[in-house]
């Protein structure tokens, strides 16, 4: 590859003749690891062109890069990082502290330390990999996502495809998302009652700038997605864990102060637990009774092939009083970053005006992508398949487990890919987790999805949706023998 | 289109027999525009299994369906919705007062009532467009973007496409940012010191959470980028306008107490004006001064035909106090919502973990795609193309201008993509823009770039990287008429 002329400088500062500025810029290159073995340099008249020297003081510095090993020069075809030079300084990173800014003073508001990572990043390479939400590349229709995709990256959508929308959405996402997905849930809304968002983690954050403020009561999930844990600490409003049982959130438990309650009722995260009926009702009369705004998180409604999803809370509210959220990211995958918002007009007003804020849109490739997506009925048919298989998947991880003595924790009747298991009391699941890793098995401690004072130690997540079924059985055999040997 | 079984469903609460329900259901769906002419519905059979009710309940509905001309039967093929069922209404959209939750009370904090928009969505329909920031299909390289895309598509990356990347971005852009883009700014950064974001916007947006807080103060320059303006609004934080003149911002002008100073150094948004070296270093010396942090958006140096590009002011930098902001949307095409913070260790770690909050990540196609397109040249090739093309056009531009006597406000002399203008005194631009779209010429008015009470009426903007030059003259001389006739 070659070097572009325009990543030369002179530093303005600098001291010495030009010549040897000039290299010490090279050598400060090559030694920076910025110039590589091999690469070629601008040509002598370039640089000295670009950086309005004369062309001997460039060829003098060149020269006596050449002598010392840093260049190498092959006849005309011009000068090249030498192979011989050295390597690159295994940078030392700059001591922060170097810095004459006192960035402690400098930053006014502090966001890190917040969610946990429960999987290590090359999840991939692990025989045995229980985890949850990454993609399974054997499930996942790629061949049709890409033609979508080109689809969508035709002359005909270049507008879709590069236009500022500002604070709008595309109008074919919009139109499927109200005519075809939200039906199945139940539910009837407008385009102006929809947003689009980055997933649904940004729809969650959404909600919960535009309802919370640091005089308002937010009651969650105890165990909840640590994600959302994580933004509401940072919003700063105050914090009411609720806890939850076989049937999802416990709605008599709410405390009457609350202004929103955030729920889970398809699957709850991390239990399983879908709320039937009864309770769904039971959570609305409590929240209109107390005038609070619910924020439903229609965790994976999809993947519920033991028995026809219930309509969302959503479909059942009368009062305008429930915010949906919906998300293609999970069933299709974490990467396109593409959920949405379903609420009262006045919600999505200011959910809208503060997504432009942020950061605008959703790219237009990616919305009309998903757009034909499904509406060829791609995501159709990838549901289907992906029931069929977790099913399967399902079924074999249950035999696995009552054979190898693994306790639940949690049931879900309707589906979902993953398990909430129980381990022994006095089992450590984040150092289980640790020992299994030298195993190959890859387990998600339960830790991480309760309030870090008070979490039980002995919760873990089975996730089966990137395992294939015949790895099943001797993962969780490794499993059952680690917790039997325990400590 | 064959409407999906799974979008029905009974209403739990409803009265009469299942028929009627059944009835009700599809007349419903045909009134609210969810069903449409011509469109197939479920087959008795599946509809019934769907419900839970007998067929002959749903068969029983159909008829009456039939008979009321709602549905069509076309022998074998099926139940259609009929081409003579009733048009749905033409929405009376719900009004909003009518829901039990009072919204106005519900929410916490409001975002609406930011950013003006400037320009009409179907610009693209005006016959002289003199526009800013939207993509022109005459330079952009469409094919080689796409096949980039398909690249990223490609079974190899299919990772990088549907991986959650939690906090992280795609290692391939970011090793190209610090090698290759930003050395051309005269600027050395490591991966860590390095953010994707979804454009320009969003890096501001992130800056201003991290480094302001309502008990801080910004100076910006007045007039300014409109988004800024609104993203500094909302954050609460104490604002310090600060004049810019035909060098850009003011720096004596910074009041002393300014934590976060906001500059344009390239082309100040919107004068144009670019900042020489002289006040670059003067600026540095102020924040130092002051020990201010300055927020540095590059705004459009690669359009800097008319002269070489000074480096960033980041590149001048040796305390780590500038917080660089980078941008591809606005050079590739703004749909693309992708730009880049660069910053200080400490900086970065919490524009990241606020992101990973916000949206976790940049979709990783999109990182991706970007990563071929600048590795490839074609990136390279496309701005040098249009710095050809716009350096022609304002060549046109200026002409025309003088011909007709348009004054100018501001002068960049390194090039840009627009004129600041200012008319006559007493000529109210706002007007003018509105009187001038029905004769199919487009400009901006300068208003919305002031702070609104203080904003005078008489600047304007014209943006030539939208509109050919063949157009341009006769566009000029229809603008010059309307200022000579005013009012």
């Amino acid at each position: 590859m070659a070097i572009s002329v325009e990543t030369f400088f002179l530093n303005p500062d600098a001291q010495g003749t030009l010549q040897a500025q000039i290299q010490q810029m090279v050598a400060e290159g090559i030694l920076s690891g910025r110039l590589r073995q091999g690469e070629k340099l601008p040509s002598t008249r370039k640089l000295a062109q670009h950086l309005r020297v004369s062309r001997i003081t460039v060829t003098l510095a060149y020269t006596e890069l050449l002598a010392n090993d840093y260049l190498s020069s092959k006849g005309r075809s011009g000068y090249f990082v030498s192979d011989n030079a050295p390597e690159p300084l295994s940078f030392p990173p700059r001591p922060e502290a170097e810095e004459a800014l006192d960035w402690s003073r400098a930053i006014g508001q502090r966001f890190s330390g917040g969610t946990p990572h429960t999987k290590p990043r090359d999840w991939a390479r692990f025989r045995y990999p229980f985890i949850y939400g990454q993609t399974d590349p054997t499930l996942f229709d790629h061949a049709n996502w890409r033609l979508c995709a080109l689809q969508a990256l035709g002359q005909k959508d270049f507008e879709p495809l590069t236009s500022d929308y500002y604070d709008q959405d595309d109008p074919e996402l919009i139109e499927f998302i109200a005519r075809h997905t939200l039906p199945r849930r139940g539910i009837l809304a407008e385009p102006e009652e929809i947003l689009v968002t980055m997933g649904a983690q940004n729809a969650l954050w959404l909600a919960t700038q535009v309802l919370l403020t640091q005089r308002r009561t937010a009651a969650f999930e105890e165990p909840c997605y640590p994600s959302l844990r994580t933004i509401l600490n940072q919003s700063r409003c105050h914090l009411a864990p609720v806890g939850v049982d076989g049937e999802g959130l416990i709605h008599q438990d709410i405390p009457p102060e609350t202004d929103v309650i955030f729920a889970t009722p398809s699957h709850q995260c991390p239990t399983t637990a879908t709320m039937p009926l009864a309770r769904r009702r039971a959570l609305l009369n409590k929240a209109r009774e107390i005038n609070a705004v619910i924020v439903e998180d229609d965790y994976e409604f999809e993947m519920s092939f033991a028995g026809a999803p219930s309509p969302a809370l959503k479909s059942l509210d009368g009062d305008g009083r429930v915010v949906y959220v919906g998300s293609f990211s999970k069933s299709l995958f974490p990467g396109l970053r593409l959920g949405y918002l379903v609420g009262s007009r006045p919600f999505i007003r200011e959910a809208r005006a503060l997504r432009a804020s942020v950061l605008r849109h959703v790219p237009g490739h990616i919305q009309r992508t998903a757009a034909y997506f499904l509406r060829l009925g791609h995501y159709d048919a990838l549901i289907r398949r992906m029931s069929g298989v977790l099913s399967e998947r399902r079924r074999v991880m249950s035999e696995a487990m009552d054979l190898h003595g693994l306790e639940l924790a949690g049931q879900s009747g309707t589906g979902g890919s993953a398990f909430w298991m129980r381990a022994p009391e006095g089992v450590n699941t984040t150092e289980l987790a640790a020992q299994l890793q030298t195993r190959s098995v890859l387990i998600e401690p339960g830790a991480p999805f309760f309030e870090s004072g008070s979490a039980p130690q002995n919760y873990y997540r089975l996730g089966y949706s990137s395992i294939p079924a015949s790895k099943i059985p001797e993962g969780v055999r490794i499993i059952g023998e680690a917790l039997r040997n325990w400590p």
